[in-house]
């Protein structure tokens, strides 16, 4: 099969086969070979290996910024091979092709799935699908009949079931905000679930302190400029999140910090006359 | 010179310049300037600084999987600057431009060539070419003008000589079958130069037992899923090869493996009576 | 907003995001929501972080082989958040998107910019733009925008200003020449600041002896065949500019060698009969 599109389509692609992999390419040439002019754009492929975590919260981060309709296929995929099954979504303007193994259920903590399909019918895989790279020879040739124009309820049955992993609220007491690291950017820079918004509404605007692993970090900046280079920083990242980050530096690797690492923001009490 | 083409062409890089090497970038530049609407797919560029053989397999494995007449480049060129050829070849549906150094002898262990030409023909090059920089002074012009429709023919003389590198072949024995890792992906599995489906044809579909560097790994598996994370596993690759792995692991690193290490696999006699 | 552009632009990405960021997806689908037909090329991720010095380099190095009128997008931008200008800049035949922090200064060395204006207009920029992420929220928009056909000059006032690094030049003395190493390749090959051109005017073509800390490297040569696998080597670079490297080895590793090393270069007088 050969079909050669009219417009361009885009896919997005995101894996844990590290930068530059040749299996990437293999996808790719997988995916070309059916649908000559997709426009393809490589999401990331740095996944840390088998992280279905950091991979759902990357999707959620960078997905929305694409256009409406964009194909994301996400092969981070530790149940290759098992009985796990592969949907096709479609949440908010976005379309997903992944395995269900809740790389998508961050995503879906806002928005629900407006379609769901189990990935069944065989006719659309390469044939002789191996038992170890489904990328190559179920996902990409999906997107590619998608791309060419096949509609998402020939692929297989809709289904209304999809695996939901457990994403930790921050805590709200009177005085404290107990949050959570999340992931660890590129810079070693932290970031957590917790929405400035959220902070502000509850502790309000200022007069609050951040402690990460026994740091005082002090009040919440807005830029990296507002402190020296080495020094340790709480800002909101590009999402809206609470970071803790070092400026020119890295605040991962020089504290420790790893996913799942609490932060506490205090009420700073006015200073005791005696202090 | 400013060609447009009607249609898209496809070319894949494959380097081992180093993942985002600005010399990437400068060869993307370099073809696009003489076709403009080639569609560029970087097949890798994390190729081990001049390893020739890894790039060889890279390829094999890779390539087949793309449109046919996929014109793929290749600089992996320990010998740039020296009087080593460059060969533009036709292998099997694919097309290729590479030094000739032996990075096409691993295609050609299954597949003669049926077309072999030397690039000499210097009014497709960069004038002024360095004698350090091919890729981008040699190889993408002569990769633009084929994607502009210049006949192969035109880039220089027939030839009927390729260097061939050798490539070990396991040897089949009694009650042994003795492999060689022929190379390690990004997720530290080691793979071998034993098909499955040979060995499955010499010692039968189980009753076999694996070792590498003196450590045993039991049956032959045919998924991640069937030992839990951390085991020591052996499966089939997704070319059908003979693959040793540590699930969610890295089998290279755990156990020193490297491109050469010997994998054997005897035949499992039933236990003694007495064990 | 939502402009098909008629013919294929291109665009680069340049960037100290770190190689597959999933932040540089975000900004490919922030651009392409806006211009969906144009064509990226990634220049480089892999610019250490703020290192504006070596992003700098770069573009002088690699955007003189892209098409005329490329459009070079740079986001190594230590001062996001702070009242640091954004650029818009034509420089020789190609343009260039930057923050004003020296980054293109490299490039003015020898070229004037025939036009600069200073990015001001935020009716090209994704409504509420960050403090932190301009790549995605002004950058990425502003470069759609261009592809999609708006003015330069709509984009802010003409400026004349552009902040300029001091970029060391080599100095000549009667009997020595002193270079500098001005970055380090993915292969740490050494690249200084000195043409070899102007080493061969003021020295003459041979009888030279180089030295990097300490080290005796001995005449320069055109290619690395000339030189053992191991052995240091000193030839001119693709940019033809003298480089300091280790045949099949890293130089920059092996040595010590950093951005500033000095490398000297000195007359070698005919041995001395006593020697």
């Amino acid at each position: 099969m050969f079909i050669t599109l009219k417009n361009d389509f885009l896919v997005t692609l995101t894996t844990d086969f590290g930068v530059s992999s040749p299996y990437v390419a293999a996808m790719k040439g997988s995916l070309l070979s059916i649908a000559t002019r997709v426009h393809l754009v490589d999401l990331t492929h740095a996944i840390s290996p088998q992280d279905v975590r950091q991979a759902a919260v990357v999707l959620a981060d960078v997905t929305p910024f694409f256009p409406a309709g964009t194909l994301h296929v996400v092969v981070v995929d530790p149940g290759v091979g098992t009985r796990r099954r592969i949907l096709y979504a479609e949440i908010g303007e976005q379309r997903y092709l992944a395995p269900d193994n809740g790389v998508l259920s961050y995503l879906t903590l806002s928005l629900a799935p407006q379609c769901l399909i189990e990935v069944a019918e065989a006719k659309y895989w390469r044939p002789g699908v191996s038992h170890t790279f489904h990328g190559r020879d179920i996902f990409a040739p999906v997107a590619a009949h998608l791309a060419a124009g096949v509609a998402p309820d020939q692929l297989g049955p809709v289904t209304n079931q999809m695996v939901c992993l457990d994403w930790p609220e921050p805590t709200l007491a009177a005085d404290e905000v107990a949050a959570e690291v999340l992931f660890i950017d590129s810079f070693g820079n932290s970031i957590t679930n917790l929405p400035i918004a959220t902070l502000r509404e509850w502790l309000g605007k200022s007069g609050i302190r951040i402690e990460v692993l026994g740091r005082e970090i002090g009040e919440l900046q807005t830029t990296y400029g507002q402190r020296e280079p080495g020094e340790l920083i709480a800002l909101g990242d590009s999402q809206g999140r609470l970071e803790v980050a070092i400026v020119h530096g890295n605040a991962a690797k020089s504290l420790g910090i790893v996913p799942g690492t609490k932060v506490r923001i205090l009420r700073r009490f006015s200073p005791s006359p005696h202090s």
